[in-house]
């Protein structure tokens, strides 16, 4: 019976860390008041899978506390007016049945002129399949190439996607540590090369490269790629999956080199974007992946069984968009791409000053590039009040009182980490949303809360008008700020 | 190595009868030029599926031959213009990022409404799951509930998604066969009840009904679902899967029963529904399932991590389309679909009373509802070229003689079945397209030709305008005509 099996789960850290939290439609504890002569169960992997993350309470919750979402990884800010009209327009031509499964050719040819320009490599239709969004394509990929088993290594901190859709087909998903810079704010994220080594082998299938990377904001550089792709060569059965949706987003003109100019790398390699990402539109879903003929082949195949094709219209709009796009936008002498870059730039440097003035031992790291920057609460974890370290928060004695200098780590009674503990206490006291970033790890230990990996980090989203980080800042120099 | 992964395709008989009509982008036999050092392979369920099927070049094929397409499951008219008006009004407001994952409140509103009154039953927005298209409603809960080794029952003649994306998940796929009408013009297909119970298992999972049945249009009546239930209701694992995607398109003032109303069997059964089918605009991927909250919490979750979730815009244009369905429509007394539905079984009547006046020993058979009439080509074997049975038809000797009194089972040089021979032949020498059924079956016996399943069966669709089905006939009466 599901009633048993939601039992089970009950016990999972990750779901008691969030029940406190959990709207109503998202329980699981209901009786069930199934035929007693059912027994439905999900499959095997979604057993595993189907409690709701982090992820899915972020916009209730703020909604609830009526807190800033400076969260979510998605802009609140406008799509686009020309995009928008291109679409529009594209709903009176008469295409409207099933496009063709790899993509629609209008806007194959526009990503074919993009990306041989962008990769300097002649980029042909058949080098490219359109799936759902980036999420959907990266699926596409996971089915067409991996099998129950098989071993798939991601640098961690990562975006929970890149694992649990790996592991919906049974995959074990390793990950490779991202060293936090020892400078925090100003440092960078370094790979650890010996760990990675020690995790490819021969079971090995696919590698997840992520840059700039979700949520450390990391350009990964042309050296780093050449020691990755020198181990990588040794494993013929390796496939490497470039997530590059956040490749218009490099600050500070650094240089953005791609994985795939790695001599013979192009060759292994599926590089993934995102017409969403690229276009402020996170909710009309038109992702594709770019790659060698042979495994574009496989990819669009795997496509046409999981759900066919994508919106023909949205298709053709964004192929009109995408030469728009290359005109100079809102009276500036630059492009949309451009001016949006610098729209991201500027939004992290505000909110870097911002949390630098406010003297509250919130140290945030410097994104090389992206759509977020990580923070450290490490030295502000005595400034939470200790009620925040309990699941039932609202009953806990002397609650309001500081954790102050006892460390986390000796604090025997905690059930929650701090970085959960600052999650409420933001979103409860302070008015403003964050994500808490242990759910970025893979816990080797998960009930031993002083080893759970990501404890003192949260991640903010840089896609926000300018009067919702004024308003943040305004709530936070109000409630956070230290003098 | 890919190259050889092909090579040992190249045996399937499935592949062998289309291979002589792949157009080039579909090669599977060029040479990689893959470094030597790469070895990656699809997963082991796709090599079984990479290749493609005879409806991906049906589009194609017509076009190359000029010939009209009467085979494809899309119609050639247009989409409602109520709906485009609504859709362009949606892109207006500011809602472009991720929509929630079970589907946008509005739809979901709607649709609760819709279905409430025709489920006659209280229909909750926990009750339904919104996602892409019909197929990626199902593979969502294919997905769900369903492992490696499970096995699935599905009525045969089948469309081939309701198999493939099975096969994806490593199901293994039976078939109950619905049996031909002995009077085929004017007789129903019959489910193998028999059969039926010899397949089910403590092995089955899920169960695809279809109704009405794409590609037979046959309604599944309320006896018939009756003697189901009580079947399924022995094997507790198991869960039905309802594809009602046609479910508006009932002939003849027919009684349209629905598994659901088998009392106990709403609680085991997802129904999957299609906007995309409903209104005519089949490219724009959105469909749905309604069942019990247990379960819709399962394909929510499923469906999340799949591609989280579809096209909001679009999803905010169809609630409000779905209100103004309500109307009457283009200065007729009915609404949207009733209008549909009148036009759907007009084309019916016309396409076959066309048939019997071309006196061609083209039997069809008359569908009770749905999208699509099947015919039998049995007694017009005998006028069909000797050379479209080889696959090499362009080089057979005395090709243009007729095979005349020879019957196929006795034709022992034969390398394709009667149905790819006149599906080519009418490609080809009577400008008209239709679908060979030999692929809407499991065969046991791939090699003998003469035991092919549906080896004289073809599928035509209905939603085409007048003048295509005019135009068609106009080629036929020059083409085919007996006197």
């Amino acid at each position: 019976m599901i009633g048993n099996l939601v039992k089970n789960y009950k016990n999972l850290k990750a779901f008691n860390l969030l029940k406190q939290f959990i709207p109503k439609g998202f329980s699981t504890q209901k009786k069930m008041s199934l035929d007693s002569q059912i027994d439905i169960q999900p499959s095997k992997f979604m057993q595993k899978l189907i409690n709701p993350t982090i992820f899915e309470l972020i916009v209730p919750l703020s909604q609830k506390y009526q807190s800033i979402n400076l969260a979510s990884g998605f802009p609140d800010w406008e799509t686009p007016e020309f995009l928008c009209n291109a679409v529009t327009e594209a709903f009176k031509l008469p295409e409207h049945q099933y496009a063709p499964v790899g993509g629609h050719p209008a806007l194959i040819q526009k990503l074919c002129e993009r990306y041989s320009k962008s990769l300097n490599r002649n980029i042909l239709p058949q080098n490219i399949s359109v799936g759902l969004g980036g999420s959907g394509v990266i699926y596409d990929i996971y089915t067409a190439f991996l099998n129950e088993g098989d071993e798939l290594i991601v640098f961690e901190p990562f975006f929970e996607y890149h694992s649990k859709e790996a592991k919906l087909l049974g995959v074990n998903v390793k990950a490779c540590s991202l060293i936090e810079p020892e400078d925090f704010e100003n440092g960078e994220w370094q790979i650890d090369f010996k760990q990675f080594e020690s995790l490819i082998n021969d079971k090995t299938r696919m590698i997840v490269l992520n840059s700039p990377h979700n949520p450390t904001g990391k350009v990964f550089t042309r050296e780093e790629y050449q020691k990755i792709a020198d181990i990588v060569k040794k494993y013929p059965k390796v496939l490497v999956l470039a997530d590059d949706v956040y490749e218009t987003l490099i600050y500070d003109n650094k240089e953005f080199p791609r994985f795939v100019d790695i001599p013979g790398m192009f060759e292994r390699t599926l590089q993934v974007f995102s017409l969403g990402k690229l276009f402020s539109c996170t909710g009309w879903r038109i992702g594709f992946c770019i790659g060698p003929e042979q495994f574009i082949k496989i990819v669009r195949a795997t496509h046409a069984i999981i759900c066919y094709s994508v919106h023909r219209p949205v298709q053709i709009g964004f192929a009109k968009a995408l030469d728009e796009a290359k005109s100079k936008y809102m009276g500036t002498d630059d492009n949309y791409e451009v001016n949006i870059r610098k729209r991201f730039e500027k939004n992290r440097n505000v909110i870097l000053e911002g949390f630098k003035n406010l003297n509250a031992n919130l140290k945030l790291n410097k994104p090389q590039g992206g759509y977020f920057i990580v923070g450290s609460l490490k030295d502000h974890v005595g400034k939470i009040p200790r009620k925040y370290f309990f699941k039932d928060f609202e009953n806990v004695p002397d609650g309001d009182a500081l954790l102050g200098d006892t460390p986390f780590e000796e604090f025997e009674q905690a059930e929650v980490t701090p970085d959960v503990a600052f999650f409420k206490y933001m979103i409860i006291e302070k008015g403003v949303t964050v994500i808490p970033m242990s759910s970025f790890y893979i816990q080797d230990d998960e009930k031993n809360l002083k080893n759970i990996k990501g404890r003192y980090f949260f991640r903010i989203a840089l896609p926000r008008k300018e009067e919702t980080i004024n308003s943040a800042f305004k709530k936070l120099n109000q409630t956070l700020k230290q003098n």
